[in-house]
């Protein structure tokens, strides 16, 4: 591990993705990345009884098939970093416990899974853990029931609104594979006083803007440096406004950026309104597609870089502002 | 960093502690530690609008003091391990922002503070960061209005009911100082079932026996080769199972035993039931008290072992069980 700037992580014995997995629901199914899921669930129930507990499910499912596709068992885990969107990380707690890994429940809000993986990686590299996993989800009736509004209400949704994914994503991390984890960023926590709970987009903007700027300046890379830079989940509204932020700092990474939250649905086709959302979005991205697409050797150099929005329906009754945070993970596929 | 065991470690370059600070409410102040709390507010709002904001205040105020302590300023921190007991985390998010240090929120429960305290020394002895901070929060009303009835409604409570601590407790983790971090363990979830909310000591009891009778296996060690194993928060009843439950595994640690949730308070005089609870419980009386003794040269190895109860107010709602976590973290004094 080499200290490269504040919260700005290289590893010196790169951890290596052992398996990787995302499962979604049937919006997701549905979606342009629909293909690239490993298991999809027309019924977002998935039998279970509340939407809390087919949200565990999804975690329960993604880190079974990132275990299956390692050739490990749940044995071989030593740490489980694990977090999602709902009060106390309850989907975390009842989706792994049937596992028996030593859990370290995680919360950065829809920037967990970039946390996660991080501290996963900091776990092997530092010899902590053989193995350990990284896994987040978010379920859109389980977020609609906690944040907003009961669904049978039939709220009506504002154009800057993102859709929550009906999905997990599970990385497992060892020492030895092909798409590496080279370093990351630990984001701090950024607020330009955004109160609007319909556009997470624009609250979540300037951490991606923080930590995207941060990061190239403490390696001293650019964004034609790497293969892609993944934000997510930003939708179109937070994309447009990262693309400002980092123009005012001489930073144009259009060329080479895409959104988690923009990739995962057909806005037009799937009334997303402004794009994807939620921790299972980033998560099944990055699990299902990304990593796919570097395995099969279409990335070779990518930065995922997570973003959070730190809020509460309480906080938000109160009146306070919504703080976002946007963690850094660079992978390479070597 | 030398694996020992499952979700076991054991630090080969320790780090140690350069700061450290405990806050605390009224109650807590005419308390058995109210002398070692480093500040105490007789108005358990701190001046703030809301109960929430009073708890974000109690881990700034915590942070503040324990960086004097180590005599550095935030932008000497790489690193913040935060976590509360509040939906999404909001004490920590707006209790730490401010200070604008790299952040990761943990969710462990009442066990958080050994999560975080832990995470924070694998992240100096790996050399991510050079200086990081572990912080937990908890209020009485925060709790109360989040977890169980409105204070204004006067609820009974019962006998088994613990008091949930108006704390927070701050630990500045660094490479060099007197009272070092030796190793500790990630505990697994545990869950046998209980569904009482109102008796979380049985609930994390299992937690706390799996995971001390698995550091004690793992290290080769038994309780007699510490001066002081401290649970936290299983109150009266929780550690009348403890003993119990270790007993069958012919564990005994009576002699060394103490939980924070029953030294926070004087439960006969101070009307807690069956004793102290929450994120700041544990943080505080490692933070203001047991730390204090170390320096002080009166305990030169002991075991902080945080328990957590793994539940929302929705999982309870929807009939599910209450599962428990519990993390050992090993000090010594040199």
């Amino acid at each position: 591990m080499r200290r490269v700037g504040r919260g700005c992580l290289a590893f010196e014995r790169p951890p290596a993705l052992l398996g990787r997995a995302a499962v979604g629901g049937k919006r997701e199914a549905q979606g342009p990345l629909g293909a690239d899921l490993d298991k999809t669930f027309g019924d977002t129930s998935l039998g279970m009884d509340t939407w809390e507990q087919a949200e565990a499910q999804l975690q329960k499912e993604a880190v079974a098939l990132a275990l299956a596709r390692a050739g490990l068992g749940p044995e071989d885990l030593d740490l489980i970093f694990a977090g999602d969107l709902l009060n106390q990380c309850i989907s975390s707690t009842f989706g792994v416990m049937g596992y028996q890994v030593p859990f370290l429940g995680q919360y950065g809000a829809c920037s967990t899974m970039a946390q996660a993986l991080l501290l996963a990686a900091l776990a092997v590299e530092s010899g902590a853990a053989r193995q350990a996993a990284a896994v987040t989800s978010s379920h859109f009736c389980s977020a609609e029931r906690q944040f907003r509004l009961p669904l049978e209400y039939g709220g009506q949704r504002s154009p800057t609104a993102q859709w929550t994914a009906t999905a997990a994503g599970c990385a497992v991390v060892g020492l030895s594979g092909r798409v590496k984890v080279r370093g990351g960023l630990v984001g701090k926590i950024v607020d330009l006083g955004v109160k609007d709970p319909a556009n997470m987009g624009a609250a979540m903007a300037p951490a991606a803007a923080d930590s995207i700027a941060r990061y190239l300046r403490d390696t001293g890379t650019s964004p034609g440096d790497y293969d892609g830079i993944f934000t997510g989940d930003l939708g179109a509204v937070g994309t447009a406004l990262l693309y400002q932020l980092l123009a005012e700092e001489g930073v144009h990474l259009q060329r080479v950026h895409d959104d988690c939250g923009l990739l995962l649905y057909d806005r037009q086709r799937q009334d997303v309104h402004a794009g994807g959302s939620g921790c299972g979005c980033s998560a099944a991205v990055l699990c299902g597609h990304l990593l796919k697409r570097m395995e099969q050797g279409e990335l070779g150099d990518i930065l995922f870089c997570a973003t959070g929005a730190l809020m509460s329906p309480t906080s938000q009754q109160q009146g306070q502002s919504i703080p976002g945070v946007c963690h850094v993970v660079h992978l390479t596929a070597g």
